[in-house]
């Protein structure tokens, strides 16, 4: 078919399978190629697939002129100069999550796909799923009214990490959700993050942050690699809804609570002094149905999309740097002993597709 | 009985009724009388627990000689000049919780009732039920190894109440649970508290506390006015086991876990870099039978065996200070934006029984 | 208030002082009388329901002019006597359930109510709960569509009776909802019992009862003694949309999953044979609020309704006597080892307003 | 490696590929073959479990020398002639359940093995689960005591099946685990069904099956096409104990239960009369942590050490006649309306590994 994109997959290791994968199922993808030093794996991953060339070259592989995007699944200390000299090429590029090692990099990859009229996306995984989508779609719609407190627990038994603390290893996860639902994005003016290390693992294991968001909202994000429960679960306490996610509960993944609390504030008497009056909505529960749907399908789906529109991708490079600035304000908060520190926005970037 | 001891009630209110019959019901005690300005509403509680005297006026109360002790069940900021009278008049005093509306005030309190040689206790009813004393006993016991973290959630639809904020209504709770199990009693060296007002209340309506433990441990608890799941989950996580008490689930409101991570550090080369081995545990799940009992009758019970045994109750003034210091180290944080703020505790009282 | 009615409550024991606090908390009624035996327990209920005349003796009561209707809440085997001479007296009677401990005898107490236009009521508690009463406005509605099964689970580590097996003790509770909210009421064919006594207690303590409805759709009951887990739940699969309703969870009594199976039969070839196409709905689940509110409370109020319009209650006489009919073919069938055997039904009286 | 046994798969159709891959991963076995008359699909299922001879021809591949045992995983009508061929020229054979399309057919099958010294095998594939072989070894230490009652409910929404009922389909499940934990596996005198049609599908979508066991026990079995929502709940009750396995509960998968009631029967005065004195036991609950590990991995295995030590493997021929017999048993009760019918069990087949 002549008008599909073609995608080359850089990285055969433990996710470069998967975007290869679901770039060969995609109608509007073909699977050129998949390029790993190691050309066994890379061969492997592409035969998998359903047959693809190997690269073992990323030279080559940018240099011809059949390949539309690169998807980028090494590392995330390459990142950059991989995603760069994607760029350079003119390639359109999906780079796994971080985006980069620095905010500073991350920088300046947006502003050179900006730059060059490229889509650059970040690979929010999470973001693709149906509840994540759906639940997007509810806070944009109105149906919770105002957003007025998040709380994300992703708490289980999880491998102690040998190059990174909990906050850096699970946070991106809730982080990119939020970034995602909110509207305009996570942008909070500051972040505190308290860590425990109560096995003297030499890194944090036990974690949260705390992110004011506007309007006197705020989010609250537990990681945790030592509880011998699994839990995730991420609540959207809205002014008209609560939405509860509960990723573990195939059978009603979504919940939304017609409950809450209305205040009105009024002129008490004659001393003008305020008085809160309070009722209570005890209303149904909801629990949608949700597509059956991989998610990485979709992401592959939207990059495609958004390269024909010409347009930014939901889960772009802006997206994946906000992402990463706020774990960087997190290490620093984690370093002065919780203090809140102040994150880093970017203006918003005009001009290109990133 | 002859030896039944003589308790008396002080406030016919919301809690009163509770204490009057406790003390009615139990064999240790015997109910002498009921106190409120309002005569009407002593006698309906002395009345509707079996009987006992009806008095309008403290003064005249704490004159009787045939009075042990007294359980004070006024608003908080009578706390203070109550107790300081009824230990003055050399009575045995429990106190509601908080037990006074200032740090202050309450080390006043203890230090008369430790000069008195009169016991001083501190209601932290939580405390006596059969699941809270169930969690005490296998954390002395060492069937949980070292504490490495505790999580306190205690969510739900709330009364947005006028005067206090969620921290004062709610993490009481929490608070005066984990100063009863942890060894040696809640001492943290300080308390970060982050809260939001998202109605815009003109209080704290959603807030998180973060507590410092010995050995690089951490308490986490979250309190919601705003949430319309109720949530009311306590994990104590240890180095060998790891606790969690639902108290929704009456099918199953203890769980201890034989999980968990176990990690060595070792010289790991020439040149001594340390690298950590871990390893899991997925052993068995166990969930204790616990005993039906009412926790007031337990209370009751203690406050008892303490004054014949003229030793401090487990749940003693110096507990219900402890409490009452971080709630207020709690607020300085919250008025600073959340910067750890520091907890004075007290040197240990040596020489009485509060 | 001179157009309330009045009750009496005759039987003092572990069934009547909720009655006496239901009729006496009710704004259409008024508590005339407790009447028992045990002179001082009938005081006793008479008191704490805030006062009524005391009676010992049962002809005494029935013949003051000031008494319009009885609630009788004595031992079954004296409901006939007693409910016979009430109607005869010209009062409205309710009755505990079960009505009788024969059909006979109930088809006597409602052939003389309907006679004497009187009003005759099973009192079938559970069907004024906020939840049942909620499950028969969707069967009604036709908000579930057909009825295809319905399966109701109530299993529990319970009393050994001493005097009724596990069917009559607990089946009656499934029977009496079964009854309220098929349209039309409970009116099998025939019933198959299976009992089980694996303790050798000399009665059936584990039991399931089947129960074929109209429509090829089926009833199913589970009573069970002997399990050490608590499980109340009760299932209308429905051709549109299935109910679960859960005692057991506060916090979602009631769940309506938009889910089912969908059945096309169409001649499929020249040969007329019938081929089922299966289609499936996976919609939305949904679980309406409940009212908090005492099931007795409703149950007063439905018996002063029914006499000022002068009809016959929901939980008439003759859903008394229905849920009689099938435990006695249930005994039937227990004894010949399963075997359905038939259930005996009233034609509809006519005339009365039992 | 030479002492490894060798294995073909016949049928490589939705079971064939998972007896190839586990084959090919067992250290007991080499996977020799993979037959089906279509080459190409047994060419794909040879090459995904890493390489096999591929055969078109069942009577080329028993004909082979190097072949020990075969699979067979065709559908049910085909196994008679199949086994029946496998067994005749001397191979083990593994049949997948049902283990024939009648008892008399399995009976002869069962009879040839036995006749040439054979192992014949039913894979009954639950039985290896982890959650399973707990169970048996529970029950066979006698941790449980005596089994009180079994309850087995497998209900969702499923594909209506255009050759078989919901008992067929579903209930060999419960029915091969009931007898694999079982001592002496699953005799019941008879069995009644239960069974309706509510949609007119032309067969049972609900159904229930009653089987009296030993000592007045029972079990009951309960599947189900219609139900929105899915359970897989096992249930032993035992005298001392009782196990619940919830298969859909991956944190808690088997509860041990040590709550039950005790009865003692007694002569109870001078007329003989007996008096059950009843007392519970609420102690606590236990869960044991259960081996990941894949249940046909399990199951190869047993084949092989069954055929090296020359015995029946635990989930032999006979075992999948004593299913199909109460299978059988169950539709002859089916067509009389419920009534129990008998089901006739085979003498203890002697001489034989089958």
């Amino acid at each position: 078919m002549t008008n599909r994109l073609r995608a080359a997959v850089i990285g055969a290791g433990y996710w470069g399978p998967n975007l290869a994968r679901n770039f060969a199922a995609s109608e509007q993808w073909e699977l050129a190629a998949v390029c790993d030093l190691d050309e066994a794996r890379a061969a492997k991953v592409a035969r998998a697939a359903g047959g693809a060339d190997v690269e073992t070259s990323v030279d080559t592989l940018l240099a011809r002129d059949d390949v539309d995007a690169v998807a980028i699944a090494t590392p995330a200390r390459t990142h950059h100069p991989l995603v760069m000299a994607a760029l350079r090429a003119g390639k359109h590029v999906v780079v796994e999550k971080p985006i980069a090692d620095s905010a500073e990099a991350a920088r300046e990859m947006v502003a050179e796909a900006a730059a060059g009229g490229l889509v650059l996306m970040t690979d929010h995984t999470f973001c693709y799923t149906p509840a994540v989508l759906k639940i997007r779609e509810l806070v944009e719609s109105g149906e919770l009214g105002e957003i007025l407190y998040v709380d994300s627990v992703r708490i289980n038994l999880g491998l102690v990490q040998p190059d990174v603390d909990v906050f850096w290893d699970l946070a991106p996860h809730d982080l990119s959700i939020l970034d995602f639902i909110l509207p305009g994005g996570l942008r909070p003016a500051s972040v505190a993050a308290h860590g425990a290390d109560p096995l003297g693992a030499g890194k944090a294991c036990v974690g949260h942050l705390y992110l004011p968001l506007p309007g006197g909202a705020v989010a609250h994000v537990n990681v945790n690699w030592l509880s011998p429960t699994k839990i995730r679960s991420f609540t959207v306490g809205g002014s008209k809804k609560t939405l509860v996610w509960d990723d573990l509960n195939p059978q009603q993944r979504l919940s939304v609570y017609d409950r809450g609390v209305d205040l009105r504030t009024q002129a008490a008497d004659s001393l003008e002094r305020k008085q809160a009056t309070v009722s209570y909505r005890l209303g149904d529960t909801w629990s949608p149905a949700l597509k059956e749907q991989e998610a990485l399908g979709a992401m592959v789906g939207e990059l495609a999309t958004a390269i024909h529109e010409d347009r930014a991708p939901v889960t772009d490079g802006a997206a994946g740097l906000r992402v990463l600035s706020i774990l960087e304000a997190a290490s620093r908060s984690l370093e002065v002993g919780g203090d809140a520190c102040v994150v880093e926005h970017e203006p918003e970037l005009v001009g290109g597709v990133a």
